[in-house]
């Protein structure tokens, strides 16, 4: 559930979210790469370009792209949201994730997940659905698990983690608001 | 399973399967618009373009697209199969099918699905998934589980059917071979 006076849109004390615009690719695109490259959380080519990751993170309305920045300016992490699906089941959203290392542990995920939240319970969505969660990433589970998520189904070994092989992946879901 | 004997590539019986070239739009286009508008099985928005069905059905490589022809080379039904996933998850495959209405219930769906299922085994895939089944398209339902699918989850109220209102998708799948 979201929290009362949970993440204001702006600012939440050292940590200040805001829509992400074109010139916050160059800060976006080495944290993507490094976190595919580092090959436990994302289905993504490892080889995208700027403009690949820009069509990946960044689509264009009813999509959004956010980033969680330092007080330097410096980015902690970034969401994007929108619906799962379009036409009749686009009342569904989903959204997905990426941390830096050094903001790991420091709340940046949990915050960036209420502002997906809270954005898709202000737009109407009926729920949010997460569809490839991948089962080892387990901080990640537990994050969603607190926040409201529920596991659906698991796809047997549908990940080809680096570290653990092949593990499964979590559909998750939770009804807004 | 795939029966011994079942769908050959390239004929079987009074129905043609081929790999679909991008003259065959002309014919899945109309078809394509009818089975999304009908509003029952599929999350396209209604009003796709050619370039948008293409870029949607008939993706390059790695994917594919086939169509099923009658005998006098009318379009009876079609297919577009894949990886579900990018990268890390690219092992698992996924397909989906649209049949005319003239055509329904003469056994073009289960000769698509056998098709697809039979270059994913050729292809190398470890399984295929289907994302997003209408829990009320009872006839899908029942030939993916004839042909070896489980329902593992149904995400509830996903799908806004034009007749039944909000209900759910079921994510299915099997293992390959």
């Amino acid at each position: 559930m979201l929290r009362a006076g949970g993440v204001a849109p702006r600012h939440t004390g050292p940590m200040q979210l805001r829509d992400a615009g074109p010139t916050d690719l160059a800060a976006i695109a080495p944290v993507f790469r490094a976190i595919v490259s580092d090959g436990e959380t994302y289905c993504y080519a490892d080889d995208l370009t700027d403009e690949q990751i820009a069509a990946e993170w960044m689509p264009p309305p009813p999509f959004r792209c956010i980033v969680a920045l330092d007080d330097d300016g410096a980015l902690l992490g970034t969401a994007k949201m929108g619906p799962v699906r379009a036409g009749r089941g686009d009342h569904i959203a989903t959204a997905a994730f990426m941390v830096t290392p050094a903001a790991q542990g420091k709340g940046t995920g949990r915050a960036l997940a209420e502002a997906a939240l809270r954005w898709a319970q202000q737009a109407g969505y009926a729920g949010m659905q997460f569809n490839a969660v991948v089962e080892t990433n387990m901080a990640a589970v537990a994050l969603w698990q607190q926040l409201g998520f529920r596991i659906l189904a698991t796809i047997p070994a549908a990940f080809d983690s680096k570290r653990h092989g092949r593990v499964g992946m979590h559909v998750m879901y939770r009804p807004l608001p």
